[in-house]
């Protein structure tokens, strides 16, 4: 990756955080301009010296040749328009939201050198405090672009992602948000569903497995009700994926159907084993 | 405790191997039998110096003060009465099953001085490799006597699990089994049943929160065929709780209704939050 002058990160949360502190690492830009809606969040960035210069306000972000999205999804959605029109015509401009089809729909029409991003990388942890400089090192991140993207934009932030040590696949938005309707937000959706199943009262008798099914469970409830309604077509379809194999198991224990129950499990085991 | 001369283990996978090792470490005992069907899992708890004999038969462990019966439910069933041929009148007997109401049921009937009792220890690994001392250490350890339990056997396996450093809970068989169906079984057989619902073609995207999620699904099938069939009322009413979970957070997507979406998710993230 070329080094940039200055890069603007607007959302300095986890990963934008993240972002900042490999950028420092890895001295890839000489200064990063962090923005941020909330004071605390923005304070805490300065702190821990992701950022050179951090507001609140976004017009800090003109002079930037790359700019960051990494606010949640209805956010971005939100910001965009106020954003395009401030900062430079030749910015580059990146997101790294959870969802990518209406994203890239919409951000293709406003930014003329724009690229959607998914760092699979996060955590039911938020917030600058938990960034760490080497989030992404090793990690997948799908890369989105629309038939209209900037070629030249979307090699910059394959080179981007890829300084970052992350490993880059690039999909169409709408395999964005099949293949993570599935492989993400349906395990989320399952285990808010799953926490809610356990009587309060039988809680405190939790083994390792119950805590770790229902982990995600703690993540941040509104970032996670933008994620599934907008990709909520998919994420329809995920849950009666899921429904179904529940009523498969169901009905062998119901039937006291040993063969098919033991069947379906060591399918599930071989099928479990298969990810790396 | 009081140090015990002989204690004979049935089964020397993981749950028997760590018993095996943790007696060792603390030196809770002169010697050690371990009796297992696999020859592979004996030479194994032998190399590891788990147990002082190993041997298929259960013969061996007829001199023994205390017996342990480590193997899986439906193996602890078919065996109880040939071991009772076999062992002293005075002997100790529990078990580490885990489902509890028939295992009591039938064994009480069997030896006078049984308890069951269900450590809530385990892992998706098996096997005495995977064994460890201190796997039982500030873990919890369900103990369910029935009306007509020998006070004195349940004090003294308590004292033993005390022994182990494990924190002991005593409970009637039928509340263990139904607190279980959802903290342990629902649990499982979520994540089997999630694991199904991914296409194959999408595995190789799955971010760590479906491996995670998912871990359990790697479990033994036919160790968990026979758990959730022994317990299949409670599990029964377990899935249909978290049937009707997903069906109220589905209904949110379908009619795109945000602030109900948001609140069960905040409900979900909030009493996962209250999980120690």
């Amino acid at each position: 990756m070329k080094n940039i002058d200055t890069v603007a990160i607007v959302g300095t949360g986890l990963i934008g955080g993240s972002i900042a502190l490999a950028l420092k690492k890895k001295k890839l830009c000489r200064r990063i301009i962090g923005v941020c809606l909330h004071k605390k969040s923005l304070a805490a960035a300065r702190k821990m010296k992701a950022v050179d210069t951090a507001s609140l306000s976004l017009e800090a972000i003109k002079d930037a040749e790359l700019v960051i999205l990494a606010t949640p999804v209805s956010v971005i959605l939100r910001l965009a328009p106020k954003i395009s029109g401030i900062i430079k015509r030749d910015c580059l401009v990146f997101d790294v939201g959870s969802t990518k089809a209406s994203i890239v729909r919409k951000l293709s029409g406003i930014f003329p050198h724009f690229v959607g991003t998914h760092p699979l990388a996060g955590s039911e942890k938020r917030g600058v405090a938990n960034a760490k400089a080497d989030l992404f090192q090793g990690s997948l991140c799908l890369i989105t672009p629309a038939p209209g993207t900037d070629k030249n934009a979307l090699s910059k932030v394959r080179s981007f992602w890829r300084a970052l040590e992350a490993k880059t696949v690039i999909m169409s938005p709408a395999r964005h948000d099949q293949i993570l309707g599935f492989v993400s937000h349906l395990s989320h959706l399952s285990a808010f569903a799953l926490i809610h199943s356990i009587p309060n009262q039988f809680l405190k008798f939790s083994p390792c497995s119950l805590k770790e099914a229902t982990r995600v469970a703690g993540s941040d409830s509104e970032l996670w009700a933008d994620i599934m309604l907008d990709n909520r077509v998919n994420v329809l379809k995920a849950v009666s994926s899921l429904q179904k194999n529940l009523a498969a198991i169901k009905k062998t224990l119901a039937g006291n159907d040993r063969a098919e129950l033991a069947r379906i499990l060591l399918k599930a085991k071989i099928k479990r084993g298969s990810l790396k």
